[in-house]
């Protein structure tokens, strides 16, 4: 049931769709800095990424460089904008006015990145009706209405584990089809919503598979 | 020049190494909701993996289930502690003490997953000396020699990206080897550091490209 009607499209690999992010962040600072032209060979020594995987990414979409002459920064970095539909500001919402969700509500890096939160919510009724930035946090009691009423299609759970699960549910009735997840607890979501998960940890533990243990020192506390 | 002395070991893949921790997730929450024993369908279906993609990924460190048995949660959990080496405390250095700094240095996940934030550096004089939760932020100034004094080998950055690159260079100076950063810019470093990113656009950019055109509205302001 998953399948779409419409024209036959080639599906991309999901672990390809994870890597243009990469590669328009990369593009985007190249542009700020003035570069003009860039090359799948110096793309690939600045993300650590060979030359050959991101010309073979870039191929399922078209032929965005000439053999010899390399890139056009902008218009690539536009292409992939209008690829990973950010050419647009998708509006989101922000559960959790805890630090986290301070954080996220605060954060300067959505901005021409095609995000933007237009508004936080919270179960507690002290902070209910406080502000973030511009913004005043809303009860959750009317979240699942406030998100079909904005049109929110991305929601970013910033709650607690254990109140993570529910929040996901009240979004998904709301219209939302697309969740960040910070709680360290994976969601059950219906087929058709996508949820992506940031948990330091996970990043952490990843990383000290490396590390020599004669390097770890034990002094913990302060 | 990335050749190790001692015995000769085989190479794990990146990728293999990064679906640990996501098997330790879940096999801590398993232990925690009392189950003894699981197979690699049940942990393949709760985390959307194959399960034979998990039992070759666990097969390169040997033999962790019986045939028609099953693993053993508990036993499989340790297991893999020990291989990604969170059997123990690592202290790490969060620099940066704004609300993602204050959101990291309160953040209950760390604690039994093998990481406690033992310092908290800012170059803002209106921050230093402040507390966030038990530690007193420090001035940058005395990052690196702080680092190298307590022994941190894992450095949290949580600054802005203009100001990254140079947070990163005195965390390595101090002896860091490996660093989360959550500012948007990618880090260049020496061989033998790694590098993990926290950046909440590229997970929602990877999300965007999935959502139908027509699903979005446009009521963007507050």
């Amino acid at each position: 049931m998953t399948q779409k009607n419409g024209p036959v499209e080639k599906v991309i690999p999901d672990i390809v769709i994870h890597r243009l992010p990469v590669y328009l962040r990369a593009l985007d600072l190249m542009a700020r800095q003035g570069k003009r032209i860039t090359s799948s060979q110096e793309l690939g020594e600045r993300l650590g990424i060979s030359s050959a995987q991101i010309r073979k990414d870039l191929s399922h979409f078209g032929e965005f460089g000439k053999q010899g002459t390399g890139y056009d920064v902008e218009y690539l970095r536009d292409q992939l904008r209008r690829i990973l539909k950010v050419d647009r500001v998708w509006p989101m919402a922000v559960v959790g006015a805890g630090d986290l969700g301070h954080a996220l509500a605060n954060y300067k890096g959505f901005a021409n990145r095609g995000f933007q939160v237009v508004a936080v919510f919270d179960a507690d009724p002290a902070k209910i009706g406080q502000r973030i930035g511009g913004l005043v946090i809303e009860s959750m009691d009317v979240l699942t209405e406030r998100i079909a009423e904005l049109g929110i299609r991305i929601g970013i759970i910033a709650v607690p584990a254990e109140a993570a699960q529910d929040v996901a549910n009240r979004l998904i009735e709301g219209g939302v089809r697309a969740i960040l997840n910070y709680a360290p607890i994976t969601l059950s979501v219906p087929e058709g919503v996508r949820v992506e998960y940031i948990d330091p940890v996970l990043a952490l533990q990843s990383m000290t598979y490396y590390l020599e243990p004669n390097e770890v020192e034990t002094v913990v506390g302060s």
